[in-house]
């Protein structure tokens, strides 16, 4: 288990992931921007990423950090590790950034309560291990950076597998999970 | 359930807490200081803390924020809310501060494995509720910041708790779970 690693998403004019579309699913949108660079391993604030990405200045920036899993249990994780792909295949040039934020009924919860909405209920876990390994997912906490949204996940995936992605959104979206969350934007990005 | 609230805990030559006493229980110490300050709410950095604190230069500067519980049950957070005190009594004149880093075998743990050994094998939360309200107690994540402790937890109790505050300290420290407590140090306050 890697220590937790700080990534940095910079939203501008350009970068190295090109915006195919972005809007808001639920609550604000984000201001809409043509590229976005991801940042990994250093704290970059909004005044300094412009020199990080070469200069440019950027609409906006999100940060998030990984973490030890928050519901994942053993025999969950030993196939989630069997199956889950690295980031950064050459042939996953498609990519989805989704900020989430979710409610205080999410976050007045119990750990116990939790984990029986998101998989019991909802089956986060299981529906993920479904695509696999065609989705590479990358979550990112932002809750204990006082960050706006609590939770960004990154995805990359090859072209042949934008339609199952969309169905992997599709199925969450529409579980009671899906229920506590209070503000999400979807973006979508190829390289 | 309240947003997570960042703390900044500042040590040096003076504050508004006055240590007592302070050493490594496990691992590597911290730099000794006489006073420290603990500051609510915005992050302040180890450059900036002096302005913050009145001008002192502050010799070591440490992270948390609060944060949803991670263990908790529902019947467990009834009883803690039924008992647990508020921090800033004004007889609470005796205060600790015990940074903890856990060791990389703690964070590869699943969430239910963590939760068996946190509190089916160690009874962490059922010894915690035997010493309300006597003992106000709160916990700070520093991990997700890429702080060098993992948790800040800190603890207010009067002068006729100090005793009781020893054994709570002393059980917790004979667990299976703090057989994953890598570095400990251990900073007794008063005001």
């Amino acid at each position: 288990m890697a220590s937790p690693l700080i990534v940095t998403f910079v939203g501008g004019a350009g970068g190295r992931w090109h915006v195919e579309s972005m809007g808001a699913v639920a609550g604000e949108g984000l201001p809409l921007i043509a590229g976005l660079d991801v940042v990994e391993g250093k704290a970059v604030e909004a005044d300094t990423a412009a020199g990080v990405v070469g200069g440019r200045t950027p609409r906006w920036v999100l940060r998030g950090t990984t973490s030890n899993e928050r519901y994942v249990e053993r025999q969950e994780r030993a196939a989630l590790v069997a199956r889950q792909p690295p980031l950064g295949r050459p042939e996953a040039t498609c990519a989805a950034l989704i900020p989430l934020h979710k409610s205080p009924a999410w976050w007045d919860l119990t750990q116990d309560e939790r984990r029986v909405v998101l998989e019991d209920r909802s089956r986060h876990i299981a529906t993920g291990l479904e695509y696999l390994p065609a989705v590479a997912r990358r979550l990112h906490h932002g809750r204990e950076l006082g960050e706006e949204f609590d939770f960004l996940t990154w995805f990359e995936y090859a072209p042949a597998d934008t339609d199952a992605f969309e169905e992997l959104v599709g199925r969450l979206r529409a579980t009671e999970e899906w229920a506590y969350v209070e503000r999400e934007v979807d973006i979508r990005l190829s390289r």
